[in-house]
């Protein structure tokens, strides 16, 4: 989408004698805009741990396109397939949630295999790396264009009034490649000339909806307010939310979906005041070996740091500084899992279903094992 | 309770030519600990206004307190009936939630004009105000005594292993004389040897839950986590909590609960895990004309800089900085209100009555009008 009125993308990989991958340091917005340039495998194993670059489809992205730099740069004689498969199961333990990593490593690993000489792998690698992301650019318009009918008839509804709808963490095209999954009916709709105006949740502990969902919903011009997390419920108590997207680390075969922390008592205030609850997701964030989230999906935990320091602009510096005592104790959840009976539906890029096995089958058949 | 192994109440009286108020100033915790002299009624009124005392039942017997020292520094010949009243309104109107506010000053402004001499004034001005804020620590430990209870009936159902007790923003002793509402089961039990941890909502956008409530149990020795507001449900799924206790700023003779921002995404989720959620309270905190506390509370909305900003330490100094883009807009609704039927049971200084008209009138009869 635009940033200061150009459109860009998050990631590309440019082709040089060593090919490198080029993202927006994310870690740095909304205070600096900033390109970042991954040269190696290490390079990208960082930028996914340390979140310059996170979202699940741009993880996974940025992984398959960490996977071509690293057999571009393999330079021994045997045992590439090894090496190929060192760097996927390294690139994988990057975050240990996002299903989107591990699909595209192992998608990556088992293409390049085919290949019968290192020139034959290294094609076939830069090949796959590029048609994950276009798949996910595609995979997002898609899922943009399933849900705008949603948007387009609440504004009916409302006779063109202002559509409310609340969003959690950053589901954004900064997540993605282009268009983002919860902002791609959102920014659909606007472009579409539909009134709209988004609540980002603030979405502490990392501030991903205050730091980059209000950031890049404002560039492409797109209104909204901030809110601490904790104001979505008596926001809905007073009729000011119309609809709730949200987007998804890992989705389940019985429709729970794990998304970053926070996102279930949105979805029980969304319940408790006939507020509709969508989540959107392209169909590689679906874990078909999964059914139960809550007592399956392996939450992640981050460091007591993230929750006891906060990063900001101070004298045009962008510092991290201590918000709690020193001798505090804190724990750092990223994730929850909202159950399937608190959803109302599931926006994918092949169309809405319901968060229930039935129907989750209907939209993939044959996927469910 | 204790700060540094010494005990230390919020306020205090200090009887000079003209009295002064002294209190923690608690825009500095955790970071530093001072403590700040008000002299004047407009000293008072910005205290208040701008939180550096806050807590419901403290900023009653502070305004209380102002009355006093107002009343010590009336100068006029005459019409000193019409200058406290006209003080009650200016301090009334500092803080627009709290009912312990408006119900101290018309306390104050009720007995003042009994007295017949300016000297009998300021003796009953000063009495008053004393006998406020010693009810508001009796009510406070009466609190606990009351919800001591229920700790220990869980402690016992968990054979001693820990009790997981969650609560939101700062109702601790901060935000009153001593012992806190909320924290005043927890303080008494932990004072009895019994095993409690408590889960410390870090409480957006202001931060009283990493900021005051986790320092002031540490202070005393009570075991205690930061988490993000975001946390509380995940928590909840996985059996890491045993109960919920928070304060109320306003309670109705529903039972309908006016807290912190955030306090209704929590009794959301006890709920739908079972949970049980306790709300904490003098009697102070019911407003015995309001019955429906979702439509009839007016809900304060705060500058959106306490959302774009934040406090905290850098380079030994508490600084402020920004922590989302200039341009980004914020709404900040500092209270919402959790319904009746979400409520467990009111702890009160009169025992522990359900969050409904019928047992609220029982425990409080001749109250409701």
């Amino acid at each position: 989408m635009n940033i200061n009125g150009k459109h860009f993308e998050t990631i590309c990989i440019i082709d040089r004698e060593n090919p490198v991958i080029q993202v927006i340091d994310q870690k740095l917005l909304p205070f600096r805009f900033e390109m970042k340039e991954l040269h190696t495998v290490e390079d990208v194993y960082s930028a996914i741990c340390d979140m310059t670059i996170r979202g699940a489809p741009l993880i996974g992205a940025t992984a398959a396109a960490g996977m071509y730099i690293s057999v571009c740069r393999f330079e021994g004689k045997s045992g590439i397939d090894e090496y190929v498969r060192d760097t996927a199961s390294f690139l994988a333990s990057s975050r240990p949630t996002a299903v989107n990593l591990s699909y595209a490593v192992n998608a990556m690993a088992a293409e390049i295999k085919k290949g019968k000489t290192l020139a034959d792998k290294i094609r076939i690698a830069k090949n796959t790396a590029q048609h994950i992301i276009d798949m996910e650019r595609e995979n997002c318009l898609r899922i943009g264009e399933t849900g705008l009918p949603v948007i387009e008839k609440i504004s009916r509804l409302k006779n063109g009034k202002p559509v409310n709808i609340l969003t959690h963490c950053n589901a954004g095209w900064l997540a993605c490649i282009d268009y983002g999954t919860a902002t791609a009916p959102i920014y659909l709709a606007h472009d579409k000339g539909i009134d709209i105006h988004v609540w980002v949740d603030e979405t502490r502990p990392r501030n991903q909806g205050s730091r980059l969902t209000a950031w890049e919903l404002q560039q492409h011009g797109v209104p909204c307010t901030i809110i601490a997390d904790n104001t979505g419920g008596h926001l809905m108590q007073h009729g000011l939310v119309d609809m709730v997207i949200v987007g998804c680390d890992r989705a389940t075969t019985n429709g729970d979906v794990a998304n970053k922390i926070g996102t279930y008592l949105k979805a029980l205030a969304a319940k408790d005041n006939g507020v509709p609850f969508y989540v959107a997701l392209p169909s590689s964030s679906f874990d078909w070996t999964v059914a139960d989230g809550i007592n399956e999906i392996v939450i992640e935990e981050r460091e007591a740091e993230e929750i006891k320091f906060m990063q900001g602009l101070y004298k045009e510096e962008v510092i991290s500084m201590l918000i709690t005592d020193t001798a505090s104790k804190a724990a750092n959840y990223a994730f929850d899992v909202t159950p399937a009976r608190l959803i109302t539906g599931l926006i994918t890029e092949k169309g809405i279903c319901s968060a229930e096995r039935e129907s989750i089958l209907n939209l993939f058949p044959g996927k469910v094992i």
